[in-house]
């Protein structure tokens, strides 16, 4: 398979994502070529030094121009047409020549700007309404798969409910849940509860007698085990995500600090305690995530990735196109009877 | 002044709750008068078991109805016309004799079902769109408010631009935070992003050169000091909030089990730690959370209120009441020029 890696997105770009990039050297078989977009100098001067400058798995895509983080999506696309993002998009698309298309694009940039290059280059699977970002929240009680976290701000019942569908499938084929528990991100245990959009969704997920459907999921129980896939509009599963985030990172500050202020010896004891847990909820192993929906595979990788983020992303993107998620979603999307029925697109 | 106590709502009813309420007799002075709502066999016994049973300042409020967490509001209001949370919003109302009305209303019960008799009977602040819920969340740099955090599900951006005046009155005069940094809730720091509900409640925030305004707060900045208070739709606001609880307390038990794996004793000497964060980070010390923008004070505890988080949320509306905040909101709202020119209500 052919992937394209953006070298320019992310905190820790061009470095971090070039040595993920070559990382990965490893994991990419003979006939897989993983194209590399960005600053020709650089990528070739890291070529060179990880000896691979001679290694046709490794393509260079020169491109002239960076998408800042803070740059607005529609705009930079607009206004940098030799960015990375922009080139990593147009190589996505199926119309591709096949010596040219890129079965899966990678960056840790712009999220907006990878949403939208994504969109309008690969198009939809058939049968979708939007796509959305799947990311995988690592808990206590094992992975669950938040969808969407920021691809669609204002979805429809209808595009929650096929999120249900095309999540579960990425955590069953990808994650290896089976069966995976699936359930609607609400404000009260109750059918009833919330919005007009999360009841209409929790209807549609409850009248599907193929999914196994867990019912609503409040904020506290998304740490607690109900479910292993869960929905929610884009903004919701944004603040969310970076919620869990911030609070985590902000906890294991303050018991630092605070074991520092009771007993030093305590502290330093603590330290192992904090890796082996930092270890189990690692969000880097997880590589990016998919932008479920899409023809082809975009994976969005945290703005913060390090270089073993990027290898794993890559990893992730060759499991994918070999378990041929994106068939089985087209599949299970055919085969829920309330693919067609839940009309408005 | 009076105030009306729902002793048959929450998880921990009747007991804590009453016990709650008779441990507020050192806190209440000799002309407050504080109504304990429920079955009166219950807390005529608990009044004589703490040596009150001829105090002056308790009342009774018989009622044989209770409304449970799972009840649907609206129904269980119109079904259950003596039931404590119905009686509670009637002492509220300020259509009521001075002997019977009460200046703040208090409950750890069905929160759908406090909002909607208080919205019913005690009815708005002059010049107030929507009331809103104000939570307190402890932080690691301070108290934040979050409004709202479920009374409003789908409000416009002249309401979230209203919590913006109303929970920043409530931090500066309840909590002590001089001149509050005010936030948007978004998924991106930079202006633009989001849905048009939080640009346009951006907009609003950002031309009000009165308020002390800190910019969009993303979710992983909730816990960084960036804004004492921070307004959001109620949904997000809910899912925020009870996300951050089941992490905290999903973290902490992780962080013990893993701490028992690897060394028994660490794990012991933990404990300590646990403690005094927990004790620096105590919701039940804020007692409840206003429904900000009622015409008069309605305070919703948490559902797992304790004895403690009762008699605190009976000391915080006598706060609230001396304070005067309910005089100060209609006098920000009036001063805050965009209070008029947000246009619909």
């Amino acid at each position: 398979m052919r992937i394209a890696l953006d070298v320019m997105g992310g905190d820790n770009a061009p470095d971090a994502i070039l040595d993920g990039g070559l990382n990965a050297a490893e994991v990419l078989s003979d006939d897989d070529q993983l194209v590399l977009i960005g600053d020709e100098e650089i990528i070739r001067e890291g070529l060179r030094e990880a000896g691979l400058h001679n290694d046709s798995r490794f393509v260079i895509e020169a491109t002239t121009q960076v998408i800042e983080m803070g740059d607005s999506p529609v705009t930079a696309l607009r206004a940098k047409p030799d960015s990375s993002i922009v080139k990593m998009g147009w190589l996505g698309s199926a119309k591709k020549a096949k010596d040219q298309h890129c079965q899966a694009i990678i960056s840790a940039g712009n999220t907006g700007a990878c949403v939208a290059a994504a969109q309008m280059s690969m198009r939809r699977l058939p049968g979708v309404h939007r796509p959305g970002i799947a990311i995988v929240l690592p808990t206590f009680h094992g992975p669950v798969v938040v969808c969407d976290v920021g691809a669609n701000p204002e979805p429809k019942p209808s595009h929650l409910y096929q999120y249900s569908i095309m999540a579960g499938v990425y955590a069953e084929k990808v994650l290896g849940i089976e069966n995976p528990k699936v359930g609607v991100m609400n404000i009260g245990g109750e059918e009833g509860k919330g919005t007009p959009l999360v009841k209409e969704t929790s209807r549609l997920c409850r009248e599907d007698e193929t999914l196994n459907y867990a019912g609503n999921v409040e904020g506290r129980e998304l740490f607690n085990g109900k479910a292993n896939v869960v929905v929610t509009e884009g903004f919701t599963g944004n603040v969310v995500l970076k919620l869990a985030e911030g609070l985590s990172a902000g906890i294991f500050q303050t018991i630092t600090r605070e074991a520092m202020e009771i007993d030093m010896d305590l502290a330093m004891r603590f330290e192992p305690v904090v890796k082996s847990i930092y270890k189990k909820h690692d969000y880097h192993e997880y590589g990016g995530a998919p932008l479920l929906g899409a023809n082809g595979l975009c994976m969005i990788c945290h703005g913060s990735s390090e270089a073993r983020t990027i290898t794993n992303a890559i990893k992730k993107a060759k499991m994918y196109h070999e378990l041929k998620v994106n068939d089985a979603i087209i599949e299970a999307l055919a085969e829920h009877e309330g693919g067609e029925k839940s009309g408005d697109q």
